[in-house]
């Protein structure tokens, strides 16, 4: 890349993603193609983090005939370099208490401190309630599982009617395709308006831009 | 999975995705995501299909300095086991005339006369266009890429003005987030409105059921 596909940004802006097994495919590569769009003109860094180095699928012991698709990390968790953001996707590979799920939530409760931001999509929410992160944040996650989650951070002021929540460094998002709409709400906030646009229409994507947006929340019974 | 969760389709559906170099991950996962999902009640198989067995990057040497991710593959194109469906996403690496493109169109072409389906998303349909299999149909493509995208196929019966284009067994749609829609379409052909509208529903995802919705044609100057 040339010089005149960098912007004016001090230094590169250096965002992780959080894979474990069983993550949903399109919680983290909604939000990633947006991001990948986005390095195109913008100085960034994607770390794809995991346990371990071996390809991370989005299969689930819950599904074992299910269909799947598997992701190269770069770095362990435990290698991790520093990080300005970290993107945490949902998925059925976030339930339960297997070691990589505990991993993934120490990673997380461990790397917050330093972060600029955490950006969770659908019920990655959950591994941060369980990293004790959103404890007295306002906060979402997916509607169809939300009294799964909800359960898991007592203390979060979970938000049932929202497309996507900010509180402080943290966006959380509501189930799925949402991960586009915060990480497209989140661009916007930090280069502006037009990068959003260009982004969402050079991907044919209607925005959702309203945060209250959510007919899922009325759908799940949780109006 | 146990036999409850398998539908009553007589066999497995075989569904293949030929990914390579540049592909945009959105173009791929999105319509995957929604495939993961149905393959929780249907009986599905899916090989990740490319020139060779190393993972796939979505990074094109176009945006040397972008960010990208890994996709590992199941199968080569010369070892792709029997097909029903093939998936093509677009994307900057389907530009050009590098071996592994020309290896990806070469495959189209042989795998399409035993295909029950052709799915394309984005400029995946200038590879299909590329490899002849769209001569003389109805395809769309991505709006943006358009006048890049149509010279490719001359015999072709491009529409301007669509969400995706159905002729036969062959299902173009425009670009990348459309892949979304034309699967959760080709999904309710196949299987139901009720099928489409749970994935749809699970993933939050607000669908644009309207084929000939698109306001992306004018944006781009081609209404």
């Amino acid at each position: 890349m040339t010089e005149t596909n960098i912007s004016s940004n001090p230094e590169a802006l250096r965002i992780g993603v959080a894979l474990y097994p069983g993550f949903e495919a399109l919680d983290a590569f909604g939000p990633l193609n947006c991001l990948n769009d986005l390095s195109r003109t913008e100085s960034i860094t994607l770390s794809v983090l995991a346990s371990t180095l071996d390809p991370v699928s989005t299969k689930t012991p819950a599904y074992p005939a299910g269909i799947g698709q598997s992701i190269v990390p770069t770095h362990t968790f435990a290698n991790a370099p520093a990080l300005d953001v970290l993107l945490v996707p949902g998925g059925q590979g976030s339930r339960g208490s297997s070691p990589v799920v505990l991993e993934t939530i120490a990673f997380i409760r461990d790397s917050y401190p330093s972060l600029k931001y955490l950006i969770t999509v659908c019920t990655g929410a959950g591994l941060a309630a369980r990293a004790g992160v959103l404890d007295g944040r306002r906060a979402t996650t997916n509607k169809k599982a939300w009294k799964d989650i909800i359960v898991l951070g007592p203390e979060v002021k979970w938000v049932a009617r929202a497309r996507w929540v900010t509180d402080g460094n943290i966006w959380t998002s509501s189930g799925v395709s949402a991960g586009i709409d915060v990480t497209l709400a989140w661009i916007e906030e930090l280069f502006g308006k037009d990068k959003a646009k260009v982004i969402a229409d050079g991907n044919e994507y209607t925005r959702h831009e309203d945060p209250d947006f959510d007919p899922f929340a009325e759908l799940y019974g949780l109006a």
